[in-house]
């Protein structure tokens, strides 16, 4: 039987929850398409700083790079925001995407169409949105050095080389080869040098893969236009910091926050996570919603362990419980039949798959 | 009699036909409230390239740091864009703006409730918005040095001195203080050195303001709160490219982009101009919309010249005028009762001043 390594990191605030849901549900979905997952837990986040006094312990990083792939909840929370900043959840976190070398992360955002009220923007501006953003995850100005802080002055420095301008780049043309073939790069090259150097590497990589169109936008301008038009995008690629804040401003344009995947790849490892944060203000009150990790462990069946029929079901499962009106607390707005709690939601999808 | 001296930059594209009716707007206004207004034109951008061979001549900077306030189209356009970088339209207005001394760009986003419409947001998602974006224009990543591209490495400087947050910090908590007393202070502290300094002085500086409420946002969130619930927030205060990033998002929530103004402030002297750009693709065609322009003239009464009774007038005046169905073809959609042109729209502008 087929047989794959998972290692799990649950995290902070709702992340044991949501993940708890998601491991019901691959199970579901292995013995149905008869593989095997065997899971080993980590920890990372606050949750490692309490047990373990620092955010990223070395057994995590051994762990999960000797893992096929590695399912994340979520980690964060107030309780450690004043902690020196080496030893905050978020440092933990950026350490493990560059120890895992997870540099392309992707964060499609679609629409789910019973969830189509939940956006803010009309519905005719939003049906049938399908943009792939990849987002460069770790290089740019989040890792780059010299980076100082001594009380009067400071900074960061913004920085990209040419290969890794063109190994994000190559992930997003191929992803781009798969589906509408447009890649939009986004970048500041009027003003900032590093972002030149992105461009002209893009138009280079372009004239391998002459199918597909290649486009540049001004980051201010991508912003405009994921508000105005979201339907124009296909694959949009941009650095570390731009892939941030776009990213997030894609998720909210289609409104299903709490649908929305992401995949971190890279040579190693990938990384497979909801979008959304640890939530520490709901956590334990079994109001959570489990669907965006549920769909990031497709993610993960798909993209690294090559089950594109476990993942179909995964999906297909979860298409049809919208659609029959089950609903967690967070979209109990929009068309719910009945509003379960997040172990219920994670039942139910059981049930279906 | 009160006397002005109007410096006068009207620049690429639709910036001459838009700044023309401007300045038949202020005339009107002048007159009705018994002042002067005397103009100075001088060169910018691509004009200024194709006339003088750089795209910002001395006497431009001269001219402009000697008259009470600046009223500016818009700059740029393909034509220029293949020019070596230092002589490039951006790099002679970001050398204004530094040569200006102009730090604080005040961007308010508010609604017209005749273009509730022309959002893709939902009416009752922006009904009401009003925020004041308080950017930081001669300071950050866009100035920081170093900033290098030899082909193969490139990278620029996200830097801040304590002192330049304290001043754009003080121009948000006194903006606050004429409106609701909320400045949302955004950064990205989680990650960025720069970041936590900025978030540190604010802090510092929220002391001297106890009526205000500070509150601090990572830039992501922000993006995200933009479009999920703009009426959240009052006084935004941030660096020059997350500014340049918020601010065309917000421009895009409120949809009213043809309508909105910006102020870019400091020590020396004061420059108005229209948030949006020179669009030369309908440059000449007289379908250019002027009335982002007409209030950021009246903006300029305003605050530059302390005439508050004529920036009524023409503020007054643009309301009426959008009430009783006027407007220009980019509106022609939102209760268009007469599609006007660029200048006709001017015209009845001065009529109903
Ligand atoms: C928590 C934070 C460091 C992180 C980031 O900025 O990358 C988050 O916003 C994300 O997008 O995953
Ligand atoms: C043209 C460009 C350099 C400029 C900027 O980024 O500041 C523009 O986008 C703006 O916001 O005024």
């Amino acid at each position: 039987m087929r047989n794959y390594k998972i290692s799990i990191i649950k995290g902070d605030g709702i992340g044991p929850e949501i993940v708890d849901e998601a491991i019901k549900v691959l199970n579901a979905a292995a013995k149905k398409c008869n593989f095997e997952l065997n899971y080993k837990e980590y920890l990372m986040g606050g949750i490692a700083i309490d047990t373990t006094g620092v955010p990223l312990p070395q057994e995590t990083v051994d762990g999960v790079l000797n893992s096929d792939a590695c399912l994340f909840g979520a980690i964060g929370g107030e309780k450690w925001d004043t902690l020196p900043r080496e030893l905050r959840p978020e440092t933990g976190l950026l350490k493990f995407r560059e120890e895992m070398g997870v540099y392309a992360n992707l964060r499609p955002a679609i629409i789910y169409d019973e969830l189509v009220n939940a956006s803010t923007l009309k519905p005719e501006v939003i049906t049938g949105v399908d943009i792939m953003i990849v987002r460069e995850l770790i290089g740019g100005i989040y890792f780059g050095k010299p980076r100082e802080n001594d009380g009067f002055k400071a900074f960061n420095t913004m920085v990209y080389t040419k290969p890794e301008i063109v190994r994000i780049g190559k992930t997003a043309f191929e992803l781009a080869m798969k589906r509408d073939k447009r890649v939009c790069s986004v970048d500041k090259a009027n003003v900032l040098e590093v972002s030149q150097l992105w461009r002209d590497t893009m138009n280079e990589l372009s004239k391998d893969y002459p199918e597909v169109t290649l486009s540049h936008m001004y980051v201010d301008n991508a912003a405009m236009q994921l508000v105005r038009n979201p339907k124009q995008f296909d694959v949009i690629v941009t650095g570390n910091i731009f892939g941030d804040i776009l990213s997030d401003t894609a998720s909210m344009v289609v409104g299903s926050i709490g649908l929305l995947p992401s995949a971190s790849t890279g040579d190693k490892t990938a990384i497979y996570e909801p979008i959304h944060g640890s939530a520490p203000d709901i956590a334990g009150m079994g109001i959570a919603n489990p669907l965006a990790t549920i769909v990031s462990a497709a993610m993960m069946l798909r993209y690294s362990l090559n089950e594109e029929k476990a993942a179909d079901l995964i999906e297909e499962s979860i298409k049809s419980v919208l659609k029959d009106g089950y609903r967690t607390k967070d979209l109990a707005a929009y068309d719910a039949k009945e509003v379960l709690n997040t172990s219920a939601m994670g039942d139910v999808i059981v049930k279906y798959v």
